[in-house]
């Protein structure tokens, strides 16, 4: 029997890096994708609580896919109980629109749903390119894609692993060098509302901000996209530290 | 000057979790709650994107409240950069109504302010009693409450950490034996949808499930909760593995 692949992400169903990623899954096996109906970016690992989710199948050719009105997350949990023909041999997640390397993998619908499967004890693979453009070059990076999900359902991932990998905008890296497995690199969002005021004269807020990475390890995933790599970062879903539990033992009293 | 201690939670402004822990908090400094308008569980770090944010000044004797039509992590970002008079000290999010340990700490939206602080460089602690219980008791936790409130004032938490605090419920737990450092417990949420078929023959699906945890080891969180400790998870809010980051270095091509 061909590997079942279970694929999400949080551009939604119709986003074109979902539907290149499920093109590119049919060469491995049989494809479902559940994925959210509308835009679910930046919903983190967020499930959806006091309102039922529904789910609508929608017709197409090569693949199944379902349009689910809940979070990455809530998909990934409802396409492994519910709506996969059998239990998926692999997730994946993405192709999302938009860097979800750094800190951004902490506010990410795509890592959402990737961490969730992890959780659920499935390997799991998150992808993102850093373009925003819907119609953004990624045919540089198939061949490095196929290869990490043929090493993920032929060696397989370390257990409770899920792979946050990040591609560089390709327009602006004519020469991909390679991948790099990392960590993540330390950054964050400064100045990150932007103040305005409404024809009422009441105060609103957007979300907007600055990246800033004063991070500069050659070990990270930033230093790998500013260099030309596709960067491959092994994520545990516990956020617990060794270090500072020993750092803090004085609080057990 | 009085510290100043910025508050949040994810149950919303009017619980009765965050004004306890405000009136708390009024012994160590001057307060600033920043709170979603509405219950915003399980919403993990997620933030706002496409839809401004407002901002209400809630009128109150205490101290300063702020409802936020927005996320937890938003709450904390907001609060930092443009609601609190001057840069806090500490901030503070809960008391959560359920459990936010083990694995809990990924989904919930309490940690995501607390670890959205951490981020942006403040120390933070977030707060969760396990009974869901609006008149819960919670006295027997205040004096453990204050003595991590202090370390964190005037000791300082580890730089990059929050941290994951977890009660019992006291009112099961008549002799609290004291606090325990300890890492997340591994679980998972098995059976986590309940499907129903509406009156028009449709299905949808109720999140719900069971907690299952089998990671049995005496340094969790799960077991100091269950020996009648009050748990505290130093959190780092970063994915990365070392070990996977070593055992994947074939995928360096």
């Amino acid at each position: 029997m061909k590997p079942l692949i279970l694929i999400s992400n949080d551009d939604g169903y119709q986003a074109p890096g979902i539907n290149n990623l499920a093109h590119l899954a049919c060469d491995f096996g049989e494809v479902v994708v559940v994925a959210p109906h509308t835009n679910a970016s930046a919903k983190s690992h967020s499930l959806t609580v006091g309102t039922p989710l529904r789910a609508v199948k929608v017709p197409y050719r090569a693949y199944t896919i379902y349009s689910v009105t809940g979070t990455p997350a809530d998909c990934v949990k409802l396409g492994i109980e519910y709506l996969c023909p059998r239990k998926p041999d692999l997730v994946l997640s993405g192709i999302n629109h938009g860097s979800n390397a750094s800190i951004n993998v902490l506010y990410s619908g795509t890592m959402g749903a990737a961490l969730e499967a992890t959780i659920c004890n499935y390997p799991s693979i998150g992808f993102s390119l850093l373009s925003h453009q819907d119609d953004a070059m990624w045919e540089p990076a198939i061949p490095f894609m196929r290869k990490i999900i043929d090493y993920a359902l032929n060696q397989g991932l370390p257990s409770n692993i899920s792979l946050n990998v990040n591609i560089p905008i390709l327009e602006k890296t004519p020469h991909l060098k390679g991948m790099r497995v990392c960590r993540a690199s330390k950054a964050e969002w400064t100045n990150s509302f932007e103040k305005r005021v409404d024809p009422y004269g009441r105060d609103y807020y957007w979300l907007t901000g600055k990246f800033n990475c004063d991070d500069n390890g050659e070990d990270t995933d930033q230093w790998a996209l500013n260099n030309g790599y596709i960067s491959i970062v092994p994520c545990r879903p516990d956020f617990s530290d060794s270090d500072a539990i020993k750092q803090l033992q004085s609080l057990n009293q």
